[in-house]
């Protein structure tokens, strides 16, 4: 599927349906919406999706290298991208310790790891090329790429539809990725660089210097044009970006509800919600990262994080927490008795 | 176990145990602090408990009538309050399916229901007596009533720590209950009593005005002394809020971890942490309700709520969330790989 036939297929989730949903919640045995926000997801993944549970759920944790981290804005060494690809391979990677928690399948997408992986069960080979130029200097990647990052996490999407998959989280890895969401966050948002910088994986006080530098002279360098997404995505993005933006408006085209996780996944979904008004009905706000350009993307998409747990870790670990969630405002849909079948008197007013 | 026993039985939380377990955190594949309060309550949960693995967890949903119904604070007749009870046996009310989505248990406590229930699985008869006293008219109950609700809580908490039960929730039944529980909230912080005092479960404007009427008449002819909180109990109190104080101050009497539910069961939690200063170390605060009284004991209890979903149910649901949550660290704790074993390279500065 194409970049442009995922934006034609993207419809609004139906108010109807929704309304139907809340219907129903309201003869339970509880006063009306007290369950607060676990009645906005059964209504919202019911309206999306037209079940009521989940068969089976992914989280897809893309990874990339960044050409950036030639500036020195990160803590870890770039070499502990394909590291911690390995460690997800083998299950031990916070990202699948909580998705074994709430019964979720890991798959690593390799957009553009400097490192070539032997194939492997659970790793996704979508290569577009072994890291990014650095983004301080010129373009992160080319346009093509840009659209090729897109149309792989489009691809997902829709091969997801096909495989009973009903609920899809995002993740990422990569040395160095919270620079270019911090510049994709400054680019949407309108907001000075240092607004929306932190300090990523636990850089010092010069580091993050470096990294507001690099990030303004990207800027400048670059002129990413906030009205065209994919040049955003090209110029100061990263491959594993570009795939989190394509599955996240292809969840959108196909119809499937798609819990974004941190800082990075949210810059990503930023890309998508600024290439299709719709795709944010679909988008689940996992959790509010420590990182302080957060807020204001999630501002921007319109979705409140269902999580503040002071998290920063990426990969797709709130995600997977919030995933849990979901699931239990579903159960909570289907299987709270209602006031008639349980003999539960109705309060004034209702 | 008198009251006075489990006082002289509370400990503070060991400042050592938790460093340990915050010390092999760090030796994770992750940035340091990266999991945020899941860290926290893997440390707190480990430091209490000196175990890594929650067993079998169980939610205590206590259940009791009110005289200040009388009143017209509440958008539900009494008769609701029995009626639950049933609902809650027969595993159809919202904390039975949050509970048994976690996989926690549901025990239903009748401290003081104005019905005589047939003996039940799943139901402990502990009434101290048919519904309270109106308390807008004179105290709710006797202190020798008070003293037994306590020593109710504190016997179940005993029953738990000697059946291999690693983790509590707390979890309230009772219509007109937000009345008291508002009442003790004015007393300890000293809030204007329509600064603590909300619809519950969903009054209309004339009767939010009965409400504050009836909190402000209790609190003037009964003049409870907030250095003295059993004789606050006994005057505004209620059999269920009693109950459940002494659930969590037996809980820290015992030495188990005690998952505080929403306004109700803050009010009892904030009881017992007036008891004993250290209640408060095992004390996890399950979420944020929508009643504006509730920040306000949370923070003179002094712990964060772990979620803010805008949920005003009780029975112990947001509990049950929460549960869910605290295993999910300690499966990060027990299961993320370090960076020895991974073979990933440390960050700088650590």
């Amino acid at each position: 599927m194409t970049l442009q036939d995922a934006r034609n297929q993207i419809t609004p989730v139906s108010v109807e349906r929704m309304d139907a949903v809340q219907a129903r919640l309201d003869r339970q045995t509880k006063p009306p919406g007290s369950l607060g926000r676990l009645e906005e997801f059964a209504r919202r993944f019911v309206a999306i999706t037209g079940r009521e549970e989940v068969r089976a759920k992914t989280v897809f944790t893309f990874a990339g290298d960044h050409g950036v981290t030639a500036e020195g804005v990160s803590a870890f060494p770039p070499e502990v991208t394909p590291q911690m690809v390995f460690n997800f391979l083998e299950g031990g990677a916070a990202i699948n310790v909580l998705a074994r928690h709430v019964g979720a399948e890991v798959k690593v997408v390799d957009m553009g790891v400097d490192y070539e992986f032997p194939p492997r069960r659970g790793l996704l080979n979508r290569k577009v090329a072994r890291g990014t130029a650095n983004l301080a200097a010129g373009p992160a990647m080319s346009r093509e790429q840009a659209l090729q990052a897109l149309e792989t996490g489009i691809a997902i999407a829709a091969d997801c539809a096909g495989k009973g998959i009903d609920l899809v989280g995002t993740g990422d890895m990569g040395i160095g990725n919270t620079t270019p969401s911090a510049a994709i966050a400054a680019v949407f948002t309108g907001l000075p660089v240092e607004r929306v910088t932190h300090r990523g994986t636990g850089i010092d006080d010069a580091g993050l210097v470096r990294k507001i530098a690099a990030i303004a002279r990207a800027l400048e360098v670059n002129r990413p044009d906030p009205a065209d997404p994919v040049d955003v995505l090209a110029k100061v993005g990263g491959f594993e970006i570009g795939g989190i933006a394509g599955l996240v408006l292809g969840c959108a085209a196909v119809g499937l509800p798609v819990v974004v996780d941190g800082f990075i996944s949210t810059a990503a979904a930023l890309i998508a919600s600024e290439l299709h008004p719709h795709v944010r009905d679909y988008v689940f706000a996992a959790h509010q990262s420590v990182e302080i350009g957060h807020a204001a993307m999630l501002e921007r998409i319109g979705q409140r994080p269902i999580l503040d747990l002071g998290m920063r870790l990426g990969e797709g670990t709130g995600g997977a927490l919030a995933m849990g969630l979901i699931e239990a405002a579903l159960r909570g849909l289907r299987e709270i008795a209602t006031f008639e079948d349980a003999g539960v008197t109705r309060g004034s007013g209702q």
